[in-house]
């Protein structure tokens, strides 16, 4: 038997240019270098690097093959820039034992649900913490669902490289086996979908709202506001819905600022 | 919903134990330690090591959380002694346009053919070459097949760790996949989820609110009544959700009533 191709299969061009990895906070150049060569083996090519820990990550030597991808990446300050033209958004974590606030997906069974996004049109960000500590409870309601790796849970912490390695695998893979099965059509035409930065609009405008109507004393305000954005983020809000409520909301504000006076 | 443990499967112990992760002249230390984190992620334990380039590879700080896999793994000389006790050996690769003289499997076929060794008594070696030439023509002559790690043809070498962790991933998923099916998990269970009631009642304080606050036109009270509860149904609102929305509105309908007064 010789070597089959059969088993090389990609996302369509389109579709993986759409995906997009997100690093958050990485420490180690190497690491970034290596992830950037895990993305090209797997035929992606769009990483963001958010707030990284060393100025010269661009020039890591263990971007095997993969140099003009770091060239390329896009460097920002904050995870919610870096995600925010994206609509459906992917933290990732290894098993643990905490209870996380957004839906967890297996890895094993997250490509249908990317599959579909991309389908549709939308644009996903794959995120991963900095290899000390992961993802923060802030990073992760940026988050509409977590893909959980299966790791062991006497030894469960990845490294970096490796964790995007595995991911990408499973992607691609999946995209493979699910080739030949039509798509399933979502209630929900990702066409229509949200983009993270109109979220983060729409939250300010309602956490506004809150504060003109009295509606929770200041100290309770980090807190909402970090619970609205887990909410926003879990309604699969399309891009009308969220005009429509924007209205609302900016039209309630309007009157209470001016009733206020 | 908090963090299934459904999707953690590994193989019986006395299998995965009758697994060795073969490294045939690993050049640096630093890869071999990644080999050995990546196994302790996936619940592999026995390492061997062939003719290592840097004799004190043992001591390598990226084995985090796995420095008892390094000190246990064994040395040998040769590939052929190392994988001596072995009933299957396979090599492994990436998608390459050479001609093996190996039969070849795709990796994700590669999970039945270990399980059905390995539960049959059988010993198996997964083999994987140095980092810049990979597996010799020589090497190969040891292996019963070759496994196909499906890489990009314009970029298919892959870091050493990041290929184990890839093939130990998918030998744990397939383990899994073969297993059971997981139980489909809804991201909102049912017990949480709102009764239509109390959907109504919140939507005719949000409909009150719109009036309040001079939302829009008086002709337009039935298909913004419509629309809304179109919109309600759709976002899979859990009864926590619900209650704060509620507690939202009705304070900023409390807010609207008494300053229009």
């Amino acid at each position: 038997m010789n070597a089959p191709l059969y088993n090389r299969f990609v996302l369509p061009d389109t579709q993986s240019g759409s995906l997009q990895v997100v690093l958050v906070s990485p420490r180690n150049p190497l690491n970034i270098g290596a992830v950037a060569r895990a993305m090209a083996n797997f035929s992606f090519s769009r990483l963001s690097v958010v707030a990284p820990f060393e100025p010269n990550w661009r020039e890591a030597r263990s971007a095997i093959g993969a140099p003009a991808l770091l060239v390329n990446a896009v460097e920002s300050a904050t995870l919610s820039e870096a995600v925010a033209n994206c609509t459906l958004v992917i933290g990732t974590e290894t098993l643990t034992r905490r209870k996380p606030e957004q839906p967890v997906v297996p890895l094993i069974d997250l490509a249908p649900r990317v599959g579909r996004e991309l389908a549709g049109g939308g644009r996903v960000a794959l995120v991963f913490g900095s290899e000390k500590h992961g993802l923060t409870r802030e990073d992760l309601s940026y988050c509409h669902l977590l893909a959980e790796i299966p790791t062991d849970l006497l030894q469960p912490s990845m490294n970096l490289g490796q964790a995007v390695a595995v991911c990408l695998y499973e992607l691609t893979r999946s995209a493979a086996a699910a080739t030949e099965t039509p798509p399933v059509t979502s209630f929900l035409s990702t066409t229509f979908a949200t983009t993270s930065g109109r979220l983060d609009l729409l939250a300010g405008v309602i956490e506004e709202t809150m504060q003109a109507a009295g509606y929770s004393p200041r100290v309770m305000q980090a807190a909402n506001r970090h619970d609205l954005r887990l909410l926003l983020r879990r309604l699969s809000l399309t891009s009308h819905d969220t005009r429509r409520i924007l209205g609302l909301f900016r039209r309630i504000l309007w009157r209470l600022n001016r009733l206020g006076r």
